[in-house]
């Protein structure tokens, strides 16, 4: 195993790799040219998406439009354009906009996988609280459903309509409010996009306190509405605690100014709280404080290599209480998702020989020598200890970067390789892996699948059979998030028969959630029941129906549908 | 400056001194002897306090009790014996309780500060949820009101009865239900009291998220239930983060189990976040799961100089950038905390001459030599460059206790020194001490006060006139927590009139809370409306009664009391 070379700084430059995917995946999306099409027939537009990603699609869930929201008139564009300037309304010209307007409200109508697609006639692109406030408060009265969209980047159908429900797009309120140099407490407008806002924050010497691979297009009231992990969390935690205050916009109109700039305060019920990870069902986000921690001054990456999974576990509890304060990653992904993530990007292994699992390994800290030193130990001792039987330690940021594409390069590969069943879980660590091989045996034992690789691994959508070419792991291990991907030669219902509803009763019965760190949207709200108790979600519909009685908010989504049956 | 002696290992044992204080004054609260009396006339009770702290009493408010409330009769107690063992139920002599019984009783009516003391008739000592449920079951049936009762270490009157309430002692339920050695994820009872817990933790090397004062009693459950903050607040951030899943019994006896172990769950409303400082105005937290994090093996401990409080916030700045992420304490206290402080426990400063302000600072990593030579480069850095005036670090255990005893010892010394109006508050940074020199000027223009410290600082509550003897602040930089304290030789409504309602609307003018780690209770409910706005008291009230539409849940405290008048 290589030790580290001080001389070198490994500075780390992480989502570079999965930032371009997004921002070109976003493009792509925006460019679509395909006409809105009706929900049902969504299912043979499933292949337009560059990931292939869907296990689910409109398909499997009928869903009527509630016909007691109204349907968009010239006459509603007319009132919008007394508030908002022109360029703020893109419509359909069937209500008085341009063609090129329409074509741009295609983007707005598409999810960024494309797996989505409604049929909204208008997006407003408001430029203030008051602007939101107003466009909400005329809905509501009118009764004319709304869809909220941050940077659409959701994976879950959350952020574009169903059927023709009003985009309010934040796009345009990106200012930042107020930044504090001492406390590194930033507030801004809930359209900011999370990289800028790291950016800004760098510039102080402060960071995000959440970093995902959307970050190039993904908005922070988008983070905030949908409670977004990734990769920051084992060391900054969740933004229930580092979020200090939100102003919302309530589908009555009413602007709560809970925007505070306190760590502490205990007055009351924390209200904001119920805004982070509601996707907009209960109001519209406008305005986010957040808390920024010091940036890092010095970075390290290491890739070991582990012989099972109760070895990545004996890994994680000593990494944990060896580098302790400055541990900002433990991944891991097991031995196939590396040869195809490998063989998809022309990459080395950084490890002579094959492991049945890998573990990435980041060290956040603020000096160099004192990480670097930190690290080389806790390395040393797995190996002496036989924890880890390889490992290898980036020794510049090229490096660094190379070891991280190959975790975050993991969704994209999979996707070339074919249609992907994807379930985002969290599940308690000890039992984190072992839905996967159970999962592969299920398979196996339908005939859809075997062990050997050989088998099935070039099998392709033309194939007479439909077969499983490959079941695997990888997720992040300190916040007991494992992606279980299955990959097909196509979609097909008998493979969706195995999997569902049988991995959604897994996790339940093992007190998981069926939605780590993506949310619920369209396409988990039908199994929230699986995650949730009766007595919650029926807690969480009373919410709903105080918050906003006429149900105008991101309609069809995030709880269940009394109006949803499944054709599947 | 004296530089760290590597030789000698600094182990923390910081809260020893505060946790003995708040142990004595439990007991000392559970064995008073005074019989309880009607709220209205605890004003001549004040001075039973050890901390003399107090600078509102139930003389300011006078509240009625609720006629809608049932009375308690022996029915209901032959009731509760149906499902509870006889020792769970202590009871006053008229409803069928023994004399033994209405003696213990009494500790469980009084505050352990000995300000506040109800008249309730009976205590209920639960040893499980489902007989939780079936307390609140009845009492919700009946309309009988309850207070729920964690450690009894409460400061705003939030944990004890006002009038009759039945207690609902959760003392009984202590054990641990769960403990994984890889995530470092407990999941207890939420009777267990916070220092049993962290010896816990400790033995499988990790250490509870939070720390106080008041950690030899103060239960779990207590600490959740008013979103308490304290000293590590700063290094693992607020129980909105930490906090994993609770469970919770609904005033109808509904057990909510979203007791999950998920870091990361992005299924729906968080809605335990509405119970974490509810104070039990929303139902009993029963059960906590929270996250651990690994048990640093070194900490240091340094005291600094420093001429102003705008070299209070550069320290702040250049610390925090530099110690990074093993800074886990930045606290500061003006030269007359100081001055009392060293006057009233015979201690010596640490440095050899007078400053106008003190900064504690605390570094707690995984590693002593990286953690020393971090801490002694960024002191030595802070000297070079002017901002510090002198400093000094911490050679072993006892100086460690020392140097901590200096800044937790300041609110038992003021008592000491005389009556102390204190104000517990939230405040930006940039004007945290503001208040501190704008406070001392009101009271010296309204002849109160000189700033000459010999003019008044002897004047004893005989004295003919009402003097203020010392105007000081100290607290968390940190987390923007200030602890503004007003010392006077008696407490006296003169006082009272120029500290209220100035220094709330003070705080509400910069956008502070009134209450940054302390809660409402029944002493800040009349005065949440400077920190929250009518919208979210609003907004409060409909939560409240859709949980409680009975209102039985810790009545007359947390929101605005409608029967509520003020007699001073």
């Amino acid at each position: 195993m290589t030790l580290p070379n001080t001389a070198k700084p490994a500075i780390l430059l992480t989502s570079q790799t999965t930032t371009t995917t997004a921002s070109a995946a976003s493009a792509s999306a925006a460019s679509a040219s395909a006409a809105a099409v009706a929900v049902a027939s969504l299912g043979s537009n499933l292949n337009s998406s560059p990931f292939k990603s869907s296990a689910r699609s409109y398909a499997d869930i009928a869903i009527e439009r509630n016909p007691q929201f109204k349907k968009i008139t010239k006459q509603d564009i007319d009132h919008f354009k007394t508030f908002l300037e022109p360029q703020s309304i893109l419509a359909t010209t069937d209500i008085g906009g341009t063609i090129d307007e329409a074509k741009e409200l295609d983007g707005y109508n598409t999810d960024w996988l494309g797996k989505y697609k409604g049929r909204s006639q208008v997006v407003l692109r408001p430029k203030s609280t008051q602007q939101v406030s107003k466009i909400l408060k005329y809905c509501n009265d009118q009764k004319i459903a709304v869809v909220p969209q941050g940077g659409n980047t959701g994976l879950v159908g959350g952020g574009v309509p169903v059927f023709d429900e009003v985009i309010v797009s934040l796009g345009s309120m990106n200012n930042i409010r107020d930044f504090n140099e001492t406390s590194g407490i930033l507030v801004c407008d809930s359209g900011c996009i999370l990289e800028e806002l790291d950016k800004f924050a760098a510039g102080h010497g402060f960071s995000m306190p959440l970093d995902l691979g959307a970050k190039g297009s993904c908005h922070i009231g988008g983070n905030v509405s949908t409670n977004a992990g990734g990769i920051r969390f084992i060391r900054y935690g969740s933004l229930h605690g580092s979020v200090l205050g939100l102003e919302v916009v309530l589908p009555d109109g009413t602007i709560v100014d809970n925007l505070g700039t306190l760590p502490k305060d205990s007055t009351g019920y924390d209200l904001k709280q119920l805004f982070i990870g509601a996707e907009g069902t209960l109001g519209i986000v406008t305005g986010v404080s957040i808390v920024t921690p010091p940036r890092p001054n010095s970075v390290n990456v290491a890739v070991l290599g582990v012989s099972s999974y109760d070895a990545v576990q004996k890994a994680f509890r000593k990494v944990r209480r060896d580098l302790a304060e400055v541990l900002s990653a433990f991944e891991f992904w097991d031995t196939r998702c590396m040869q195809i993530v490998l063989d998809h990007n022309n990459l080395r292994s950084p490890l002579e020989e094959e492991h049945p699992f890998y573990i990435l390994i980041e060290t956040s800290g603020s000096k160099k020598d004192h990480d670097d030193e930190k690290l080389a130990e806790c390395l040393e001792s797995l190996l002496e200890n036989e924890i880890i039987d390889d490992g290898a330690l980036a020794q510049d940021e090229t490096q660094v970067s190379k070891m991280w594409s190959m975790r975050e390069g993991i969704p994209e590969s999979l996707g070339k390789w074919g249609p992907t069943y994807k379930y985002d879980i969290s599940i308690p660590i000890g039992v984190l892996y072992d839905i996967v091989p159970e999962m592969a045996n299920r398979l196996e034992q339908a005939g859809l699948y075997s062990k050997d690789p050989k088998t099935y691994e070039s099998a392709s959508k033309d194939d007479p059979n439909v077969v499983v070419k490959g079941v695997l792991g990888y997720g992040h291990i300190g916040d007991g998030n494992l992606h279980l991907n299955v990959v097909a030669n196509r979609f097909d219902k008998k493979v969706t028969d195995v999997l569902e509803p049988y991995v959604y009763e897994w996790v339940a019965s093992h007190k998981g959630s069926i939605s780590a760190e993506h949310g619920l949207g369209l396409m988990k709200a039908p199994h929230l029941h699986y995650s949730k108790s009766k007595v919650i979600v029926d807690w969480m519909v009373r919410i709903k129906n105080a918050f906003d009685p006429n149900g105008i908010m991101n309609p069809y989504k995030f709880l269940p549908r009394t109006t949803t049956s499944s054709s599947n």
